[in-house]
């Protein structure tokens, strides 16, 4: 089955993300608005008992994650997602590295660049006008995240929640 | 802050139930295929650690629930919910029992009929069509769930997890 790990960053920011999504975001309905700490990945449900022991590890062993919002961005051209771009800080650098090391896959495409996505599939377009309105938004928000989120996916593409993690316990 | 409390049946039961969902439920992209055990009830932040960790211990002092699903019905004509009738199990009665009792509300309004709901906010016709046409189905599901899920309601009417809690730990 698809597993995915997740932060969710409170209803305050929670909300302010579905307010752009609800229109820029194809995957508004498929799952809350979320910080990926880990791209979809397979477990075996023979694996899965290792799997969580593993995760609940890591939490233990992990503080609370800084999260700070400085502004609207974009990937583009490398990809049309529109995002909050979240400041690099070690509590959430530290956590993404023990997810990405044994027992699980490194991840060798891309750089982590942690972010809550609020806009997905528009045309280069709809990109550069949204982007460069929100652009002009004061985005500010700072919170600390305290557990993190085993997702599984439905055949319909959404997310249901498999477990919570507290961090630092 | 609005919450509730659900079980979340296997990815087999949940898109099962989502074949159905995305024709006739008004709240699928709301929240994932779930039986409720505790109606939407609010918690102050100040009251929050107190009733998570309320909730811990009920999750402790229960055993997994036994989910027998057995067929179509309807609330029809007391609402015009759509959804698989579950058995009623001790394990889930009783895990019901005490998430309405001190320090939680009673609910005095209705008596426990355990479900999943797969359709709301449909026209008394369309109840009666899709009601006689899916009880001549035989839906037949047995699992065990070891786990409850706190859930808090997003502006958009959508359901974010909070906090899982294993049961019979």
């Amino acid at each position: 089955m698809k597993y995915g790990i997740a932060l969710f960053p409170t209803k305050k920011l929670q909300d302010l993300a579905n307010s752009f999504r609800m229109r820029y975001d194809s995957h508004y309905a498929l799952i809350p608005p979320h910080i990926t700490v880990k791209e979809p990945f397979e477990i075996s449900d023979d694996n899965l008992p290792y799997i969580t022991s593993k995760l609940r590890d890591i939490a233990k062993s992990s503080s609370p994650v800084e999260i700070d919002v400085y502004k609207v961005d974009t990937f583009s051209p490398q990809s049309n997602t529109i995002f909050f771009k979240i400041k690099e800080h070690e509590t959430l650098s530290e956590l993404y590295a023990k997810l990405h090391q044994e027992p699980f896959e490194e991840n060798t495409k891309y750089k982590f660049i942690p972010h809550v996505t609020i806009g997905q599939d528009l045309s280069n377009d709809e990109v550069a006008d949204v982007v460069g309105r929100l652009k002009m938004k004061k985005i500010e928000h700072h919170e600390v995240i305290d557990r993190m989120q085993l997702l599984y996916q439905l055949e319909n593409g959404s997310w249901t929640v498999y477990e919570t993690y507290r961090l630092g316990e």
